[in-house]
Formats: C-alpha cells, structure tokens, sequence
C-alpha cells in the first residue's frame, strides 16, 4: 500500500534540499520524531507504523516523469535534478519497536542522516507513524473498555481514502482489535476478516425469517443475525430465535447483531428473551457509533455485548483525529565530524524541542511493570544499581526518586542502517502481543479511560543542563 | 491513487453476494448514497470524490491471488468464485456534481446494478466520496471563514495515511484552498504547489540573517521567511527585515510566517515592523493548528494576515472526522421487471429511510441563488411555474410554500452507463470554479461557521405518501 514516490513531500522538503545542496552542506544531522501530548487524553499511546516507514525509506525513488514536473516548477536547477535522480536513501534508523507503549517528548525514531536526506522524508515519516500510533492507541482503549471483549474494526466505509482504510486496518489490529471487515486488508497483512450482514440483505427477501434462514444455510459456522431492519424486538428477535434455534438444532452457532437503538436496553431484552428460547450459548454484536467512553459505560452498566464492531472512531481517531508527533533537529554534523547538540526555542515553550542524541531507558519494577521513563543522551552511563531523580513533565518542583528497581531497558534499537533494513518485519501477530502483553503490565491508574496518572518522564540530569544552558546562551 | 482491488470492501459484501448468487437472485436493485446530517453543525456540504470513484469502479477486479485468498478463508464456493473471477462493474451512476453544495437527506449518487454488483461496491463508495466531501466541506468554511484570504493546504504530515493526503489535498483544492504543500498531490492532480521553509532550515545555519539570506538567493521569487525559532519579534523579524530589504531592493516579494505564539498579537507587531521598515508590501503568512472558528475569530479582530497555511484540521476535519455517508436499498426489481419501493425501518427514527427512485429539484431564485430542494421520485412531473409546499426537514408542522422562483434544475445526472463513463473527467479547475460560483450564489445565513440557517430540503407530496403508507404497513 506503500506509496514508494519520494515526491509524496512537501515541497519545502525540496526547497530546503536544494538549498543544502548548493550550499555543499552535506553534513550528517539527526532528526527526532515525537509527539508532545497524549492523543484522547490519554495515559499511553501505542507505537505503530514502523514496517510501512521501512518500506517505504529502503524504496522510494524519484521517477523520471516526475523529475520532469519539478524541472516545470521552475525551482530546481538541473545539477540538483540530478542528484535527485539518483537519490536513495542511506540513513540509519533507531526506533522503538511497533507495540510498544510511549509517552510525550520521548525520541520514537531517531534519523541519521544527511541533511538532505532527513529533510526529504520527514513528511513521508510523519504521514506514517502519526497515523497508525493514533489509530494502534485508538484501539487499545476501545480494547481495554470492552473488559477483554472482541473487538472487530469495521471502519473501510469511514476510513479517510483507501489507504486510510488500509493503515488503519493494521494499526487496529496492533492495537488489540481481533479481526477487520476489509477484506484486502485481511489479505495484506494476515488479519482474521469477519462480517455480518446488512440492512439491505434483509430487505432483499420476502421476510426477515426468510433472509435469516438463506444466509444461516449458506454460513452456518459464521451466522451474525442482524434484527433491527424492522422491529427489533418484535420481527427481529422473533425470526433470529426461529433461525437460531434451527442452527442450533443442526450443532451450529449462533449470534445476533444490534445496529441502532439504546444498547444498553435492547441488548439486555435480547438476552433474556434468546435466554429464556434455550439459546444461552447465542452471542451479542453491537455496532452504531462505538467508542471507548461508550464502551465502558455500557459495561459498567452490565450489557450483556460480546462482540464490538467499532469504525468510524476508531479509524479516524473521532475528535481528536491526529497525532501531533513532530520531526525536529536533534543536532548536526559539526566541522570535525563531532556531533553539536541544536535545539529550538518557541514563543509557546512547550514547543521548545531537547537537544542531543538521545536514548528512552525504561525503569522496571517486578512482573516487568514499568516505574518511568529517563531520557538521556546516548552513550550517558545509564547503569544499573544507581538511584535517578524523575521530574515531574509538567514542572521542575515535583520530583521522585527511584533507587530500588529490577532492570533497565534501552528502548531505542538500530533498525536499518545506511538504508538497508537489519531483519526482517516482525508478523504483526508477534507485534499485536507485544502490545497485549504492555499493557497487561502497565499499572491499572495509567490505563484509565478518563483523566488517567501520568506516567514518569524525565530529562537525565546531563540533558537538563546541557538545555538550561541553552536557553542562558538566548 | 486509487486501489484497483475489487477486494477492497467489507468481507459481509462478499458473503451477501454469495447469497445472491447462490439464490438466483440476479435483480437490479437501486441504490442510494446520504448523508443524514452536516458536519461541522455547518449549513452546506461540497460533494466530491465522484471522478476517483468513477475511475475505480471501471477498473476493479478480482486478481488471481485474490480469488486464491477468498478460497482459502472456506466460505466461498467455487461457481462463486468463477463468477468473480470474471467480475466487472455494469451498472449505471447517477450522481450530482462535484462542486455542488449539498444537503442531508439528498441522494447524492443512484447506483442502479444487479443486487450483486451494488452490494460490492457499498464499502469502496462510501470510502471515496465520505472522506472527499468532508475535506472539501471543511476548506470551504475555512476559505468562507478566511474572507477571500489565501488557503494553502499543508496536512501531508498529519493525514490518515499516505492516500488519506493524496484525496485531502484534491478535495481541499475543490474545497476552496489555492494551492497544497503535497507535491506528489501537484503533480497527480495540477493544484499549485506551495512551501516555506522548516525551522531546521534556519537551525542549520549559524545564525538566522545567513539562513534567510542563502533561502532568498535561491528563490528570490518564493521566500517566506519563518521567523519564530528562536524569538519572533526579537532576532526573527530583525533578520527578516534585513533580508527582506535586500530581497525589495532587488525588486522581490517578501513574506514572513508565524507558526507559534499568539497570533492576533504577532501577526499586528510583525505589520507595524515591516511598515516602519518600509516593507508594507511584505505579505504575512501564519500556520499552527488553525480551524475556521479561530480563523474567523482572527480575522474579526482585525489580524493582518495574507496567507493561512492549515493542516491538521483541514485533511482530517478535526473533532468532526468523518461524514457519515451510508448507502441504502432505495427499490429492488419485481418479478416483471418493474422497480418497488423499499424502506428501512429503525429504532432510530432518523435512521429510517426514503423508499423510491428520487431526484433532487433545485429551485433558484434571482441570480442563481438557491432557494430549496426537493426529493421527488424520478419522473414525478415537477413543472416550473407550479407552486409546491416545502416541509421543514425536522419536523411536519413547519412548512413554507414556494410558488415564485426563477428556474428549477434536477441535480442527478447520468455518468456512468452499463459500466462506461460517459465524457470524460472535467478537469479539477473547473470543478473548483464550480465551488466557488456555487458558494458565491448562497445566502450568508447558511454560509455561517457557528448555528446556521437551515436550508430547505423536503420530500415532494408524492413521496411523503409512499413512505407513511410504509409506517401503516408495519
């Protein structure tokens, strides 16, 4: 699905590159992507995206026909042209891995390379990682309000274009969904693909019973009854417990679907009454407008759901439909081949970004509970045993102290290098449970729906003052 | 950009067809695609999208791997499979325009085609044309909120994927924006490409005044000089300005942009500085995070602004991040090829639908100005001259007769027949032009950002009747 144009940039990637191109500024730099808050109000978010941005850095390319544009926007000079005609990318990347729980102002990827080079792909890296980190958090609170429900993503119809639909199918099932409604998305990556039927299907027969009883003929492992076509409680249920006794009779399962109406009460009278019709093994799928808060708040009110179709926010993220993660300068290539920390400062201070080359070193408790997060310039003696004071996010006043942990993690790994990927892509399967295992070992108060604790991030004392002085030097 | 893939649709599509197919159910049915409310708790929708999904469905298909996927999941049987094998798109599109400014409840496109190939088609329909209209609708209130400002559209970064860009930045074009950041989007669809520069750009350098210099060497046509890295009205306009008088004297434009801070109060000091620079023609451009309301609120307040740059907001429409499209069964072949009326119920009352084959009958007034649509079956005579009786779309109580109007114009028009595209795609200018006339000719009371007039939208009496003779039925 990976567009492997390198044209898919904003123009004043090009520009810019073309001004460190006849400028002979071929120095290295390093880039960091991140985000600054929690999407949804949030207590985590959950990495995603990285073997699509693999992909994409080890392809793109710029096609002849599209060298001929830009030579048509009478920007670029032929010498620059043909750098680009050569152009490959032959960068490093560190990264986190995909499933991995992540929290504001921490280096998700790090870039070395040219300045050119991580110019041109900041645009492509951040289409992709915003995204599908959005809609892999997106699912993993949908995921954690069904109390260990299923989740199916049926959002193709929603989805923000084709690919949308197509990322957003493999962020969700990182994020803890169990199957995708779209179909080339199931073929694409290997996710388990489900459906029901539709109103339509219904009204294509004589009679709900008999548009029930043609579909469970033909389906019988996988028949989801739709029954609010009509009446939901009255010709709906009434013709699902006809057909759903016959597929019961016949050994087969059996399952209906909500998809209007207040859930919390249709679902509980279509309980009783499939319950007191023998058929206490039939399951409940609801759709309509699903999200996390609403999940949660059926739950809470005891619905008896065990299946959620969720689309439209999920794969748009519902009101808050970005990931704000940014691509900054980190340092740059000095005259002898040093590395120089670079930071910029902002009117809005929180936009002021942290200089150096950095590593995530995560703080773990017993059963692999994370305590907090250090941030830290790489190469800082980080060790094991040492006490480290963390620093609230939010303010310098408000600190904590951590001498007794089990072990520590460097988050950041090596993941291509001078543009050739190390490995091979993990199954995303093997990504969807490092995601379920994270969050089965993230304390309880930071996966709260609603104004969760905040986790621990903290500046090491080395990058504090190497910033303060910074901001002494303005 | 678009997918190929007849695959990519809803896996219950596919089972649905089986039905079908397994039950020689090989009837036209009617199709209808709607919305049922605006986004945004906007007065107006911009339809787009229609040319990509013209442009898919003559080209879908199942590929041999496809087919081979669809075997291995064990729902499919093999004459299904042969049938898809061989599986084209015959059926005729009637839709409106794109470009023209729509309403809830209207039948944007008709899609007349056997039950099997209608049913295919649902997911890939509402994928295009859902997303394309709620990114043209959000720029044309952020073009109306602008007051004939200049809209750049710069949301490659933090688009739903990389398709999710490539169609934003198409509709935003429709929409009403001027240009785009995306250059791949420039050169696909001939929108002017546009771009400033990143703050890495003037971190790469030793100080600000060199970095705007060597940028303005190179395009002295095109520099827009960002000035708030380190400190806007500090070291950022002072360069700007030195810079900005070299670029003047040599008879260039000059231009500075603001991406953080305050903006109503940055954007009057940056003015007042260039003007007692003697750069009163130096244009302000100003990004971060904008959305129509803050536009509006900016301009309001008198912000000297040129030039908008809007992203996020624009390509994923912000806390509104979807237009719910659905598409539903409108009439299904009888047994002598004749066409009934169907109607989905709901335990959501707004959620039933309108039974019948429709057209939309735009009356105007002077001067092109719209005055109110009416549904009305295909081939109900709908004369001008005649006085016809507008109900309020949210109630019966409330009507409006309108028996003075200039011209009445059906909406629906052919554009695909048996599978063929009738003419060719107009070009995405014109479409544009469209837009813009369209927008011009409608009264400001349903062009307001916040609590607009409702526009007109009724059933004919014909209609009216069919469907309460449906509700008696029940």
């Amino acid at each position: 699905m990976i567009i492997k144009s390198a044209l898919l940039t904003d123009l004043y990637e090009l520009t810019m590159m073309q001004g460190y191109h006849h400028e002979g500024m071929h120095r290295r730099a390093v880039f960091d992507m991140f985000f600054r808050r929690q999407p949804f109000g949030g207590g985590f978010s959950v990495f995603a995206g990285l073997a699509d941005l693999l992909e994409a850095l080890e392809t793109i390319r710029f096609l002849p026909e599209e060298l001929e544009y830009l030579a048509g926007l009478g920007l670029f000079r032929p010498e620059f042209l043909d750098y680009l005609a050569s152009f490959r990318f032959s960068g490093d990347i560190w990264a986190v891995p995909e499933g991995t729980l992540v929290f504001p102002q921490e280096p998700l990827v790090r870039v070395h390379a040219t300045m050119l080079e991580a110019q041109l792909i900041e645009s492509l890296l951040l289409n992709v990682l915003n995204y599908q980190t959005l809609v892999a958090t997106k699912t993993a609170r949908i995921y954690l309000a069904s109390r260990g429900g299923s989740i199916a993503e049926f959002g193709l119809r929603r989805a923000q274009g084709p690919d949308g639909a197509m990322s957003a199918s493999r962020a969700a099932y990182i994020g803890g969904a169990s199957a995708t409604s779209n179909t080339l998305a199931g073929m694409r990556f290997a996710i388990p693909v489900t459906g029901t039927m539709a109103h339509s299907w219904v009204m294509a027969f004589e009679n709900e019973e008999e548009a029930f009883r043609r579909y469970a003929r033909l389906y019988p492992e996988q028949t989801v009854l739709l029954i609010d076509t009509y009446d939901t409680l009255g010709s709906g249920i009434r013709s699902a417990i006809t057909v759903g006794k016959e597929l019961q009779d016949q050994g087969h399962p059996v399952a209906v679907r909500l998809d209007s109406g207040d859930i919390q009460y249709l679902s509980k009278a279509v309980r009783k009454k499939l319950d007191q019709a023998g058929l206490g093994d039939a399951r409940i799928a609801v759709s309509n407008e699903l999200n996390e808060e609403i999940i949660a708040q059926l739950v809470a009110a005891g619905s008896p759901v065990d299946m959620w179709g969720v689309g439209t926010q999920l794969v748009t993220g519902g009101s808050d439909s970005a990931l704000t993660g940014v691509y900054k300068m980190a340092a740059k290539e000095g005259p002898r081949g040093t590395f120089v920390p670079t930071m910029k400062m902002s009117d809005n201070p929180e936009k002021s970004t942290n200089p150096g080359i950095k590593q995530i070193y995560r703080f773990y408790g017993p059963d692999d509970y994370p305590l907090a997060d250090l941030i830290a310039e790489e190469g800082e003696d980080i060790l094991p045993g040492r006490g480290y004071t963390f620093y609230h996010p939010a303010g310098d006043y408000r600190k904590t102290r951590l001498d007794r942990y089990e072990r520590i993690e460097p988050l950041l790994t090596l993941h291509m290098r001078q543009g050739e990927r190390l490995g091979s892509s993990p199954e995303l399967a093997g990504i969807r449970q490092r995601t379920m295992t994270n969050l089965d070992c993230l304390d309880e108060t930071y996966k709260r729906i609603i104004n969760p604790h905040i986790y621990k991030v903290s500046l090491s004392e080395q990058l504090r003052r190497q910033k303060d002085q910074f901001f002494r030097d303005l």
